[in-house]
Formats: structure tokens, C-alpha cells, sequence
């Protein structure tokens, strides 16, 4: 395979690991298979559920499995690791830690696109799991951007959370246009732009018929950035800026 | 990761690959992350194009690196292999012998399922790559199930080309109207079924809004086949069946 490979943690979960598949190679400019980005996907859902553990420390912890999927990516070949789940970045530090090669992620990632297309000091609101809200990770990322960021209301993170287990993870039906209401009561509220910070909420984001210029998928983010390095380190003969 | 795991032999090309691998998310029976099956895709748009080479044996051949991925899929853990390109199973003895785990064969489930639904003797069209219908492979695995093939016209041949190369495998816009109508010419003239036999076409048969009860897409059989190996082996502590 060409130089360099991206390693992808997948599983968390698969349907968002398959949606960020494709956002991949729907990015990248190609005219025919032998352009586009070679890529190895772990898919292994028996990581544990990050919320679960992050609301619960008793509960079983995904970090050794992400771990040992990081250290299977490194060893088979790949150059760069990127992870389909922004709840999982809570663990991002000890994944770093476990491999000698790069880790992109989208919580940084997303957080300095927003500031440079919306200007330092503006208000995000932020769509994600109970487990990425309350740990208050993606919240640090955008501060140290100088951004500040709206929580969903009690009623509101209810939906959300729905839409995530019973719906997209469950593989059961669920209304699309909640999203688009979820991240509407947020705009209307004063946030100048809303991330879609879940990515089974970017598989309904891909579903959207419309998608308000102030809607910033962070699964987007994360596909935009990792087709660029990759462009960036063909033409640099390989070398990897992230 | 839970055993048995998939190995895909991905990138053959790009989007069929996420294509094949949403396609096994939604056939599996699941209500939450951890019920979904592991599997390990390496995706090498390096891989040289398969119908060039058949077309033209001077080409590059793509057997060595579909070999070589095959191994490091064996390798990196894999129980089993699937390829999501109907035109590399001209390679498929070849790559077979490369590892010491089973490879399931798409024209071979689709030949098999196609003759348990309609019954031995039938005339079945065949859609695919130029590649594939020259190779005559697929009409082989065909006549073992006591089905007869139908090919396209050399006009309706060229429709299909372009539909893959200059659609598809291009990231361009296509109108995906196209593959119902040479479906529905194959099956006017007489086909009792038509097989979506490439899965760039594949891509655009999950596009369709609607999709008659004669049209099989290959795909959509190799996904299902490897959903219910999975679900089988789990329940027969980790055998294999295939």
C-alpha cells in the first residue's frame, strides 16, 4: 500500500466507523480506485460503552481494548491514527501513549476549524453523548480556543441520547429532523454555530436533505483533516504534518 | 475482539468497500454497538485495476497485492476473508492459496442463492464489469447451478462501463436511473432474474428508491452470507461453516 496509511479505530461505533469510510473517500479527490487513500479499519465493537463508563467507573472500561486496537493499527502498518467517536477521545491521552504514531483528534480538530471560520470568543453549542457533556472534555478543547459552548437543556440531552442508543445504535428507526430541531433551539438560543459532537449524530448528518451553514459535523472535520494529510504527505514525500 | 473476525479485502474499489461494510452493520441483527460483528479491512486503492488486466494480460497484475493483503488480513488476526469486487475472483484460486483461512466467494453465494430462489434452468442477465463478462468466470460459477447467462448488448456493455468508471469509481455524478433500466431491459428480454454483478454498481443499487424482486445484488448476498457466518459460528462456540 502507499505511504502513509491511516489507522482507524472502529467499532465506536461501526455504523459512524462505516459513515466516516465514506466520508474519507467521498473527500478525496480521485478519479479512479488507484487515488484514493489506503486505510486499515479495526472494527471492534466489543470496545465498552464509553458513557457508561465515563457515568460510571465501576462499569467496564474501553480504554485497554482501544489500546490494544491502537498497537494492532501501529504494528500492521499504519502511519496515523484517527478515532470514529468523540465520546472516546476522553481516553485520547492514554492512546497516545500506547503508540509511537500520531493521533489525530477530533475534538481539537473541530474546536480550531470553528475558531478560525467563526472568530475567537464566539458561543458553540454542543450536541453529544451524556458520557462527552459530562466529562466536559470537548468543552476544554473549545476554551482553549477561546470559545465558549451551550449545553442542550435536560430535556434536550434526552433527546439527543435517544437519537444515539435508540436510534442509531440500535439500528431502529428514528426522525431525522430531530436533529435539525435539537440543533435549531441552540442556534436560536444564541450560539453562533452548533457541532454535531456525536458521531452516530453525523450518520443522521449525512441523511440531512439541508444543512444550515452553522452546523459543523465534527466527523467532517475529522475526514477533511485526515484527506489532508494525506494529500499533504504525498506531495512531501511522505513526511507527516499533524 | 470477538472471534470469528472478518478480513475484507477493501479498496477494490473504495466506496464499494464502505458500501459492503455498512451493508454488514445493517444485516446484523444488533440493538447496541457490542452485538455487531469484528472485522479487520485493509483498504489498498493500490491494488491494479482488475478488468484492465484481464482485458490486456501486459497490464498490470493485481494478484501479488491482493495476495500480499490477504496474508497481512491472516495475519493482523482474520478468520475469514471477503472481497467487495466481483471482478477480483478471476484471482480468486490464486489468492485462496495465498492464506490458510477460508475466503468466501461472492459469485459462488450468488450463483447458489440465485438457484435456490428461481430454480435450476433459469436465464439470469448479468451486469458487470467488462472484465468480468470477457473472464467468463461469473457465468461458470452460473452453469455449476444450472443457470444460463444473459449478457448485455455491446451498447448496453458500454452504458454499464461508464456507469462504473465514469460514475462511480470517478466520484461523479451519474444518473442512477441507468441501472434499473438496464436491468429492466435484460429482464424484458427475458431474464427470470438479473444480478447487480459489480459493486460499484452495488453502490448504486442501495441508492435506489425502489428495487424490484428479480434484481440481486451480489453485495448485498456476500454481506448476508457473512453476517449469518458470523451469527452461526458464535452460537457453535466459534466454528467456522462455510
Amino acid at each position: 500500500m502507499n505511504k502513509p496509511i491511516l489507522g482507524i479505530i472502529g467499532g465506536v461505533g461501526p455504523l459512524a466507523t462505516a459513515c466516516f469510510m465514506e466520508a474519507l473517500i467521498r473527500k478525496t479527490p480521485a478519479r479512479r480506485d488507484q487515488d484514493h487513500m489506503p486505510m486499515i479499519i479495526f472494527n471492534d465493537p466489543q470496545i465498552p460503552d464509553r458513557t457508561a463508563h465515563i457515568l460510571d467507573h465501576r462499569k467496564a472500561n474501553p480504554q485497554p481494548e482501544m489500546e490494544k486496537v491502537a498497537r494492532w493499527l501501529e504494528r500492521a502498518g499504519a502511519d496515523y491514527i484517527a478515532i470514529a467517536c468523540n465520546t472516546a477521545h476522553y481516553y485520547y491521552e492514554g492512546i497516545v501513549d500506547a503508540v509511537s504514531i500520531p493521533v489525530v483528534n477530533i475534538m481539537e480538530e473541530t474546536a480550531s476549524k470553528l475558531s478560525a471560520d467563526i472568530g475567537r470568543g464566539k458561543l458553540v453549542g454542543l450536541l453529544a453523548t451524556e458520557g462527552t457533556i459530562a466529562s466536559g472534555v470537548f468543552q476544554d478543547y473549545l476554551k482553549r480556543h477561546a470559545l465558549k459552548t451551550m449545553e442542550p437543556t435536560s430535556e434536550e440531552q434526552s433527546v439527543v441520547t435517544a437519537l444515539i442508543y435508540d436510534g442509531v445504535k440500535a439500528g431502529a428507526r428514528y426522525d431525522r429532523n430531530q436533529l435539525l430541531e435539537l440543533a435549531s433551539g441552540l442556534h436560536e438560543r444564541g450560539c453562533d454555530a452548533v457541532i454535531v459532537g456525536c458521531t452516530e449524530l453525523s450518520v443522521i448528518y449525512q441523511e440531512l436533505d439541508e444543512r444550515p451553514s452553522w452546523l459543523y459535523d465534527s466527523l467532517d472535520v475529522l475526514a477533511e483533516r485526515c484527506v489532508d494529510i494525506y494529500q499533504r504527505a504525498r506531495k512531501n514525500g511522505g513526511t507527516l504534518e499533524i
